[in-house]
């Protein structure tokens, strides 16, 4: 295995480009090659095989869509409330938004992950942390809403960020433009004020 | 093209196992074929080109998982109230664990439409249809739960679908079986109590 970090890292987005582009199945040491744009052969010397490219793509999507520290912190100044409740839902969307690829290759994994065990078993620590994390983040914030409450949420935003990212017209409504500004907004909006209770 | 509806709904289930089996991109006629145990050229004549096997077998998942008529006239005899919509949710994971095969076939389809716009058109339209289906029926039923309420209930139940047929172990928790019994319609009924008001 050769050990050039900022070459892997290339390989890795290069492969999260092809499972979001190409989905699942065309995920091979050949199309990763091709699309970082390397000689043939490079991947094979970075990864055991075609379970390390997922195990590896999983790891660093999870690591592109963890938001900086400093903005978190700076995210966190207002007051708890429902409504920073809503502001952060919101940043939430905007990160998947301005990584809808890496949105996309992770519903592939998932997918993926329904044929490989070892896929599945991985996927489902690192899909727990994030979650396990992000209820702790919310309780040691003081924001409202209990345990159950984050956990529907948690799947009420993931229903919504799966829709807007794969049919975004489906909730635009029959008449909607879902580019339109505010239709996710107002979404994400809804759905924070039936499920959090006001602060 | 040949008119023998029987072959063809034969032909588009097997495309349906193929999607959930081997992901879109192995969705070939030959695949198709192979998968339906009829000779080689058999689903060139059934179908004008990828495309269309794509939009016939998105139309197919859509009828298998509509439920019977009078098990719909059954399942609404009890008072309309909280409790029936938990009902109504548990019988919808349960049916689409009866056909878990189509349910992933159409995040598949889902994913694929990010990538051919025609398919993209008509699942929106299929999906809006079923969702906007869904809602006059909540509403004339008197279900509790308004519109915006409504539209709650289902981004959470796809949130709860695509974590419980992809992930399962996410939801138990880091102790839990996702197969034990209850864990799943424990999930259901803490979704529904969050966003539908008490009747």
């Amino acid at each position: 295995m050769v050990r050039n970090p900022e070459r892997r890292t290339a390989l890795v987005d290069a492969a999260i480009e092809v499972l979001a582009g190409e989905g699942a199945r065309g995920l091979t040491f050949r199309a990763v090659d091709a699309r970082a744009g390397v000689p043939m052969g490079t991947s094979s010397n970075y990864f055991a095989n075609r379970d390390d490219l997922f195990m590896q793509a999983a790891a660093r999507i999870t690591v592109r869509m963890t938001p900086d520290p400093a903005r978190v912190e700076k995210a966190m100044r207002p007051a708890p409330s429902r409504e920073l409740v809503t502001d952060l839902m919101r940043w939430l969307v905007q990160r998947m938004a301005d990584d809808r690829t890496g949105y996309l290759a992770m519903l592939e994994l998932r997918l993926e992950a329904t044929r490989r065990p070892a896929l599945r078993d991985r996927l489902t620590q690192t899909v727990r942390a994030n979650v396990e994390e992000s209820a702790r983040f919310h309780r040691e914030a003081g924001l409202p809403g209990d345990a159950d409450a984050f956990l529907v949420l948690y799947l009420a935003m993931t229903g919504l960020l799966l829709e807007h990212f794969t049919l975004p017209a489906v909730l635009a409504g029959p008449e909607g433009d879902p580019e339109a500004e505010g239709t996710v907004d107002r979404l994400v909006e809804l759905v924070v004020t039936h499920v959090i209770p006001p602060s």
